[in-house]
């Protein structure tokens, strides 16, 4: 539970949802590395490493592959990655794929998750492809349920498999 | 239950993992095709559509996106994609994805899945992968051990959102 989101329910927001940009990175490393987020980003007080300005440039050169965020009032409340994956298969097919999705603890549950799934779900109309897809941890049932009243079906197992970490950023 | 399973079940294959030449497309569309596959391609006794050798054309220019076969006495008997997403979240971290696996019915059993899949795992921990991952249509009970066994974990629910066809494509 996030006492903060408790405080804010119900006061929906209106996120402006557009691409990132370079001068996006600290904070949105800083909603990365949140206590509820992941544990391979590093904590938010650190200076930012340089891992995350090579990585924002090598897919700001890629047009299947764009870091996406939510802006509240000025200020960064959410992020995610959509890939659109080219197939072979389905008469050559694509796929938008939905990745990493982060929101501000304290802006959940006001409609910022929704706002950037709409948006995603546009532009993979826009790409023409014939499916959107994402996998959730199936402890977030609060996510499930906003992904469901969007119209995805969770027909599918997400299984992973984890290997070692580059070792460039092993610990 | 494919009668032809049970017929050759227990012979175990060593079959040939290799990236995909323009000249299998006929043969992995034909995999695609199969009654069990999916039904958005095309049926194996037509002319081969030209939106197969675009989308291969495609993807041979992409790097991270790669169409691969198992080949069994000069003959395909399974195709998957491998694509490989960069994300400015996990220190820019790389993630392998295994999507539209397919293995001729008639070779099931024998290992052509899980020399498929060895060969991904391998190849993701060549590009730096700290993680390999799929989804499995939740009927598929038996790829689901498979994929255990080689230590996939299913900690995720894989939802999908279908969109409609692009136009170039629909009937």
């Amino acid at each position: 539970m996030h006492p903060l989101h408790t405080e804010t329910a119900g006061g929906a927001l209106r996120p402006l949802i557009r691409r990132a940009t370079p001068q996006d990175l600290p904070r949105v490393v800083e909603l990365f590395a949140s206590p509820d987020g992941n544990t391979r980003d590093q904590a938010p007080t650190a200076e930012l490493e340089p891992c995350y300005a090579e990585a924002f440039a090598a897919i700001a050169d890629d047009p299947n592959n764009t870091l996406v965020v939510a802006e509240v009032e000025g200020e960064v409340v959410g992020a995610f990655q959509l890939t659109i994956i080219a197939y072979v298969a389905y008469r050559g097919g694509r796929v938008a794929q939905i990745e990493a999705v982060f929101v501000d603890a304290a802006m959940r549950g006001r409609g910022v998750g929704e706002a950037m799934m709409r948006w995603a779900i546009d532009e993979a109309r826009r790409r023409r492809c014939f499916r959107v897809q994402l996998t959730t941890n199936k402890a977030r049932t609060r996510a499930h349920a906003l992904y469901a009243r969007l119209g995805f079906v969770a027909t599918h197992e997400g299984m992973k498999l984890m290997l070692e970490r580059p070792g460039r950023h092993s610990e």
